[in-house]
């Protein structure tokens, strides 16, 4: 079973994941936790050039988070699903659709064509999406980290109109919550709902 | 005008690019001579990762050779190509259909897709293929420089074919040679085709 976990900057993806693991290694899952970007050693080395390094032309960007996904399902993701682990993802394919569709003016549906190239087409069995406001997302993430987390709030409203927009276009795979809920709370939703699958 | 050079490891590529370019300099042109992968500062950290790191998953390594390229054509060929200038590229797109497409089992049709989105569809006005067999490439280029070069023959015979048939495919752009013939006898077929240009 291959979880994703979505939402902007500051939505609290670490921590309900960190939930999440801790309930199914004590049902006895074995539990992969990991991320994109950054995943495997080349996924960090493809970070930081993304992250920290000078500016990068809007489809280099973009093929490089699609490196990063190719390298990461080839040789993390699918071999735990194969030996029958819950995977617990940090950021997927809809987090290139929407950063780099809504914020970087390419078209969201080249994107995703190119996410799933790089991937032969492997998509999550739920996407847990934790919504939350521009404004509330900066309050909690504090210090500015990167590049793309010092963008405008603008830029993260469109992000996260895009995030809605994928949700609801593919009701079965999402579940949509409201990050400003308390912890437990979302983390009890999110349990129900895994349990059922 | 953009003139792609390409050619198996030890056609001498660098040869007649440098010829060429000193001919075109003397008759009073703007020539721009670059490389991929590696003709950018990010370039050079992708070739990096890709030549000398550890493996990495056939589709990562396609997708970040199309970044390389998707960046050096933004950020040096395009503005070079808007200023006037004459462009002399050291492997552009035939070189991932031919290397990506032939050696790493991916369909050469998806890896030609993938640069083209990458570039936004920009050809160059000719290509020069300098073919060279397998054995001769070896024997010219010494000593192991790479992972890729030092794969095996079968693997170097297979890029060949794919670049023959590629230009095959399109005569009226591609400039077949022997790249076994004297250095200055190509330079002069060379520099009779770009003159007409």
């Amino acid at each position: 079973m291959f979880i994703a976990f979505e939402g902007g900057d500051g939505a609290g993806k670490t921590t309900q994941i960190e939930l999440l693991r801790a309930r199914l290694v004590d049902d006895g899952h074995d539990v992969v936790v990991t991320r994109e970007p950054g995943g495997t050693e080349l996924g960090v080395a493809i970070r930081q050039l993304v992250l920290h390094g000078a500016e990068v032309a809007p489809r280099a960007e973009a093929l490089l988070f699609a490196a990063d996904r190719a390298h990461h399902v080839a040789t993390v993701v699918r071999p735990a699903l194969v030996r029958g682990a819950v995977v617990l993802q940090d950021r997927y394919l809809d987090s290139s659709v929407a950063y780099q569709g809504a914020g970087r003016d390419l078209d969201p549906a080249e994107i995703k064509q190119l996410s799933l190239w790089a991937t032969e087409g492997l998509l999550p069995d739920l996407t847990v999406l934790l919504d939350v406001t521009p404004q509330d997302g900066r309050s909690r993430r504090g210090t500015v980290h990167d590049r793309l987390e010092s963008e405008q709030d603008d830029f993260h409203a469109r992000v996260r109109e895009h995030y809605l927009r994928l949700a609801a276009h593919d009701p079965g795979r999402y579940l949509v919550i409201d990050a400003g809920l308390p912890r437990e709370e979302i983390a009890a939703i999110v349990a129900e709902r895994v349990s059922r699958l």
